[in-house]
């Protein structure tokens, strides 16, 4: 039983050290290159780093020499897989470079979600968008692809009005949500700004809670993407809160819901049968609460190893039909988590690591069935 | 020029201080009696009182000997005028007898807001309410009366909501809240449940805010209320910022409106005529700042000494129409500081003060014209 | 292979809680008796208790009956064992009854950690200073007997301070520390005293730090106890920061050093061999960290599963002789995993447990040495 | 009556900024010349400068064209003067060249503090400092001068040591701050590594602690520095306050005292009698609080608008004599506000303003017996 060999593009940056992290103990993968800033290139990644996670560097990460991003990374595999977590113009140049040289870039970076033959990918909601790759493999001419996942504050809305779109449909949504400060990274937000404050403003945030949502609860058909026709208004809000995004929303459905049958509907969803066989994704994955004061981030963001969702407060909108708070782990479920677990669904749908004798509890290669 | 006699019910309590500590220098007003907890009757206010405010209590209060609450408070005017900063459970039990035995109650309590003949009062907003207490005072046989300021988070949307009302309409409006610690009063609440969190939940807030808006945007109709047509959702958070309620609101209007329509009408509206007499009003009530990430509580709480409404992003919502950022002081202009510019509005207009030679800017008793 | 079962004296309060929540996976030792306030008496556990802690209630535990504090507790065992977490008054009342009636108190209270015969324990640090049971039980005429641990803010400055005493004498230490809200249980400290504030006094803690480690480092000499003689000056203060106390010492040794040799001495420094038995004992038990700017509450806290002393910052003093900076979670190693680490000294000292085979690797009984 | 032409150096900046709003109204001074980084080099202040004070840039000064550093600003005066909030490598460069080209330089800035002929001033501390300004003079071959003001943690502890100092000789102090983030500027200090957290490094703040001390609390004797023989020890710590900087000292005193003595020293000193002539100082200027738990950085800071020293806590020390909790206000007693003082010290002392017809309350100029 081996591991498939892997790379970290932008390793160094707060997302990449949790890719590093994350895939220190992982059953499947394992790190080989790490690419990094101009100041480490050339040093041990466990001397240039400045190791923000808790715990310590990853031993056999910390003794990789850092790279230049670039092409010739020397990363076996068929194809050869990277995780990018790339600033967005480094993403922008780079990305479709790697894919173009026969890699597969699973990436955690905004610049490709909304192309139209990018998957934008949560694995337990639209597994089946994959479908985009081929597609997105002959238009560009590539031998290689990219698959996106999606915004964190988006990710904190979504798995509940996928729940209601295949319940009830889905017309539209107005979200307002209060996002933690680790999602702006590093330094990222000055303690001068969100101490006994919030912002009411995140760059680009709003148009991206907008916009996401309808791609991932659109269909593929033919290959082609075909995305939902759901209007969203979305308010993004920063509080001095660590860890955690949490999205009040009211949603306008297909056809009307009591409270009672929005939380039944929520109680008897069930992931696609393809999550069981992701070692990440947790046993308990849409957890809903009856409280009538939670989800709280600090109580409720480290839920299924922080990649749950928990879901409360839903009650009759006296405006729209149905009205809930949400929340998820904005660095985890939101962020690199969420990109390591579409990574996972595209070695069982066979897009990755094809050859390779995998440590799993007995999984099946799919992919011919999702090709 | 002499100063109106006023007592404070419940002048212990956070709310209660905070009205002696703003009465202490009004140029109309000055506390001849306090009530308070049975712990604190018979001594001297400076000695009773956990003085929670900055500065030191102020002298001539502090002075005061605490009293049980009840009827016979001694104090002068006719009406007699009493502040009531009690507890919810006192405040049903007390104000109606106060009412009934002469005074005047000018309340920050919830208990009467919604009683259809009780002004529930924003002077700014709809000071032609008081137009409701003849009535009162006819049904109830009393020659007293009770007036009411709304809750501090149903304060901290109202204005702009008021403004598109006049000038374009409002249908129904969807209201998630971010509200402050101190609002909960002291102790309040808990460090360990908002520290590093945000808690979905304040007990009967999003009834208040659902209601009380109707009631303010309402109109008085041959001495009856009416309250206004509008269907209102509300999720109310609390946060970890000390002071200052902000609100995102998406508003459904009667007729539609541009973004730039929408901030003219905020920009060209005055606020009533009698507003220019009281002392405490604001010069810039209402202030729309064009910045992406205004308003913040910590940086716009203060505007106007506390009694200013900031509003900002607003702009067309794509699934109402309008939609806004609003947020007030929530222990100023949301309490005390909004009860007692009630107390000014009913000087100017007669209801209270009668006989009294006022040091004001010489302003005139309008009340003939409102009654 | 069989557990010790042990009763929870105070379960439904925060400590209590962390009992249960500690005990529920523990190797040697299975909750089969809870007692609570009067409000949750009579009840399921899992339902009378306002859990706290993360996760959910322990599912073995959840299903006790609360019981009352008494002596009947049907606790199997000789002695019975029950960890007592107490209110102080009750504390006060209960646990010498529960050691006259022949259990094994281990207390995480404050009462009678200054008793002369009673150990004030930190396994780490003084193991020996169990020989003072028998005295205890012989003065006393008990066929039980309590063991304490050590307020929580001794604890964060202690072990450094062993160490120094080890290597080059101790006689006087400043230490002021900052103290995490936790500390204070729930809901403990009111946001609005705490946001943007700290508070320079927590009652009896001052005290608490002033003579707690000169019994702690002290010795038991015929069965008595002779506390070392250090003076120590401390100054206690509560700021904004879950949980985590650190504390700034400045300390007088016995014989001069610098900094090199005070460093060197806590890096060469190895726990009492009976610790190696001991299994919640970190396997890395006290950290240098060579960094100037750590420890640090929230990066530093949960080392060792929160159990270990992150120290750093040695320097020579301009005034005393060295200063340091130490750290420790304040609700694990400075409450309840304090106490239980006692508990399972007792266990291979052979003060508990007796006749119970337990699932350990390899341990030896050593209480006929200890004795 | 005319005002005092002055420019501010690095007025951009957050400390720049803070002189631009004391300036705006202040009785002697007013600003004439700005100068600012090449960003806003050209451009009217108002609208070059990122505005983070409160309220609105002052309107006088928005309409000032911002200089780059130079030494031609065309502000009259002999000498005309100039606040620096330079950075430091700015400040190292240019204060000694404005100071040889006939400016007086009042800096906040950290370069010259311990320069032997740099005046460090807190006018109700040193004022006969100044004496130093000759010799300055004299031996730089300077027409114009520097005078500095401590750092802010310096400042926090200061007074109480003067005092103590005064009263009853002062050998050696130990002290541990807990500094509020605006100390380190804008953005300054990452909500990522301060909340929930406490950071015990400040760069090169333990050595400014340990030496300034020495300087202010010194003499000078014929037109030379010599410092104060006291040993000090500093450990400097972040905490999560906005304002506010609170120092934990103990001190070993010249001869003995009770606690109460020391009480009695704080409550019965006086500042210099030229205080008295200094608009900005406060009329309480030591306010000794009897309250355990004060001072308290929130509730205590703003005290003297942000100019007088809170002390509390005065009790015997176990290792050392005498101990205290002190506290000011870190950006306006530390810094900008401090800075000013000095300026105000300046002119009644004749070292600048000459000729100038001040709205004073009927100061004297006192400079003939100061030099």
């Amino acid at each position: 039983m081996s591991k498939i060999p892997v790379g970290v593009l932008g390793a160094t940056g707060t997302v990449g050290q949790r890719f590093v992290q994350l895939l220190a103990n992982h059953p499947w993968f394992e790190v080989v290159a790490v690419t990094g800033s101009d100041r480490t290139v050339g040093r041990p990644y466990g001397e240039g780093v400045n190791w923000l996670m808790s715990g310590e560097v990853p031993s056999q990460t910390a003794a990789l020499v850092v790279q230049p991003t670039g092409l010739d990374l020397g990363i076996p595999g068929n194809p050869p897989v990277v995780f990018s977590a790339l600033p967005t113009t480094e993403a922008k140049e780079w990305e479709p470079q790697f894919a173009a040289a026969g890699y597969a870039v699973v990436t955690n970076t905004s610049v490709f979600r909304m192309s139209p033959t990018v998957p934008l990918l949560i694995p337990e909601v639209n597994p089946e968008h994959t479908r985009l790759i081929p597609t997105q493999r002959r238009e560009n001419n590539w031998p290689g692809f990219i698959v996106a996942s999606p915004n964190c504050s988006t990710t904190s809305a979504i798995l509940p009005l996928k729940v209601f779109q295949e319940a009830f449909g889905v017309e539209s949504a107005i979200i307002t949500t209060l996002q933690a400060i680790s999602g702006a990274g590093y330094p990222g937000v000055s303690s001068m700004d969100i101490y006994d404050n919030v912002v009411p403003y995140i760059g680009g945030e709003d148009e991206k809670l907008q916009n996401e949502p309808t791609k991932l609860l659109g269909e593929v058909r033919e290959g082609r993407m075909m995305t939902a026709p759901i209007s969203i208004s979305a308010q993004a809000n920063r509080v001095p809160v660590i860890d955690g995004h949490l999205a009040s929303v009211s949603v306008k459905l297909g056809r009307r819901a009591t409270a009672a049958e929005a939380i039944d509907a929520l109680r008897a969803w069930r992931p696609p049968s393809v999550v069981a066989q992701l070692p990440s994704s947790p046993k308990e994955l849409l957890i809903y609460r009856d409280e009538p004061d939670r989800p709280q981030p600090r109580r409720d963001r480290d839920a299924g190893d922080g990649l749950a969702w928990t879901v409360g407060k839903v009650r009759e909108c006296p405006v729209l039909d149905i009205r809930y708070m949400s929340l998820t782990h904005n660095t985890l479920r939101g962020a690199a988590s969420g990109a390591l677990l579409n990574a996972e669904l595209l070695v069982v749908q066979g897009f990755i690591g094809g050859g390779t004798e995998l440590s799993s509890n007995g999984h099946q290669r799919t992919a011919a069935a999702i090709r």
